[in-house]
């Protein structure tokens, strides 16, 4: 089984599949379109959110970063007047100097990605869906062409976005490409579709590979509202209609051969609609939707 | 005036000199060879040395680092197996950080010394002797060549020293030669001679501009033994002889027209020796020591 998956929403239900799945059965395929370098140190936030969650590292009460974590390097960064709009923890930051480290010995990002893990103890494959360079660039109405999260963080995702932009033709890892080539089910996360799904989707091959394959997504948006981040508006933005669970399938279009929309979010499908609870705090919530997801997947195929 | 200096010795002096001359008399040419890449980081101990202590931030009871500091990501490093053998503070992270970013970016060390310094606030020139690589390497017995801090360091100074090696011919930074040029007095601090003093004189040009100065230097051995680090031991390992003074003196020969030593210290020698207190621990110990310093100069010139 593969998994794709951006941030948080992507990592609460990795690891409800974590949890569902024997060994071996999951990898994760993951977006690095938000990577970028901060304090000339490599960031990836997605793989990072997802390294954490599983390792048991994330925070209860925010979607980025290690629980507990403490903010000195910052705040002496801040003090001397640095850069300091990106919230880098001092635990989070053995993270970002490893992998800038193994990066510039050479090391590619899926092997830097599976050292990290190895250290944390993480054991599942938790895949960078790209080893090459693949921002995502977000086009405002001035033209200007800001990297994600400079428009999400630095600037607060204030500016509208006219343009989701990714740059020349880029390739998928061969892990990931391997990975897909060999699944039986695809899982898209409920997680941002322009953001965080499409810079997958949109590696050379990658698309056609998932249309080969039984596909159910999980919809990022309950009740018309996103459960954390800018989706919501970007869908006004970008779609031009209202949020909504609808407006997110008909976004990934006959990619889908399955949908899962929270409860009340049913809407008219040709394809099989899962109602359920996918509002994910809790591990048992993660795992319940993990199994209907699986019970789902087997159905189709 | 122009001072040469290592780490703490010679960081307590400048700091005294620093107090005792006016705005734009001094300047400090500090040793790199101990410079060393860890964590992927450029670290330079003792610029920083020299620099926290002039911004007075040095603690009080060790010789490296910053007072008060934290050492959470060291923590989190050492807990996943990571390199923790040389202690990086949270708040001297934002050094090496800032430092590595803007080497990285195309600016020379010695640029980078004067943001570092700017923003902290220090504004006398602090002169990396070198914007090139030049590394200080340990001859140990059974051959192997180390890296000057992992063998203080990580080997805890353990080996014995057979040589102190330098590599090929090398080249002063601009601004140290342009500093050496226009000093009317040369001060060589009590730093450690083999591995903080001759790095700087080694550097092609250096050791003759120095000679052409009157050059006084104050001695890093009290009463037979180093105030702090290896230099008693290198001392008989390099130089054969009991740890003393006059050993100190005698390596730096011609070069000198004055020597500084302790109380009870005092031996024959060819040119002015003045005993005073050299343990300057206190800033008032160190602005009288710097008072007489001067007072002996302007005796020379």
């Amino acid at each position: 089984m593969v998994a794709l998956a951006g941030g948080v929403g992507g990592a609460r239900l990795v690891d409800g599949l974590d949890r569902a799945l024997p060994p071996g059965a999951l990898s994760v395929i993951v977006n690095t379109g938000d990577d970028f370098h901060h304090w000339g140190l490599r960031v990836s936030p997605d793989l990072d959110t997802i390294m954490y969650t599983l390792a048991g590292m994330s925070p209860r009460d925010r979607g980025w970063g290690i629980e507990g974590d403490t903010f000195q390097v910052l705040e002496e960064v801040s003090r001397r007047g640095g850069d300091d709009w990106f919230q880098l923890g001092d635990r989070d930051l053995a993270t970002h100097l490893a992998r800038t480290r193994m990066l510039a010995s050479g090391a590619s990002l899926t092997e830097t990605t599976r050292a990290l893990c190895a250290e944390l103890g993480v054991s599942r494959p938790i895949l960078p869906m790209s080893d090459g360079p693949r921002p995502t660039l977000i086009v405002t109405p001035d033209g200007k062409e800001l990297a994600f999260q400079h428009w999400l963080v630095r600037e607060r995702a204030r500016p509208s976005v006219t343009e989701v932009r990714f740059g020349d033709r880029a390739y998928p890892s061969d892990a990931t490409r391997e990975a897909l080539k060999h699944a039986e089910l695809v899982v898209i996360c409920p997680s941002n579709p322009y953001v965080s799904i499409d810079p997958i989707l949109q590696l050379d091959g990658i698309h056609a590979l998932v249309r080969s394959k039984p596909t159910i997504a999980v919809s990022p948006i309950i009740g018309g509202k996103a459960v954390r981040g800018p989706l919501a508006r970007m869908i006004q933005d970008l779609g031009n209609e209202r949020p909504s669970a609808e407006a997110v399938a008909k976004h990934y279009g006959p990619l889908l051969q399955a949908f899962v929309v929270h409860t009340g979010d049913r809407f008219r499908s040709g394809y099989p609609l899962l109602e359920t609870n996918i509002l994910i705090r809790s591990a048992g919530d993660r795992l319940t939707l993990a199994q209907e997801i699986l019970e789902l997947g087997s159905d189709l195929s």
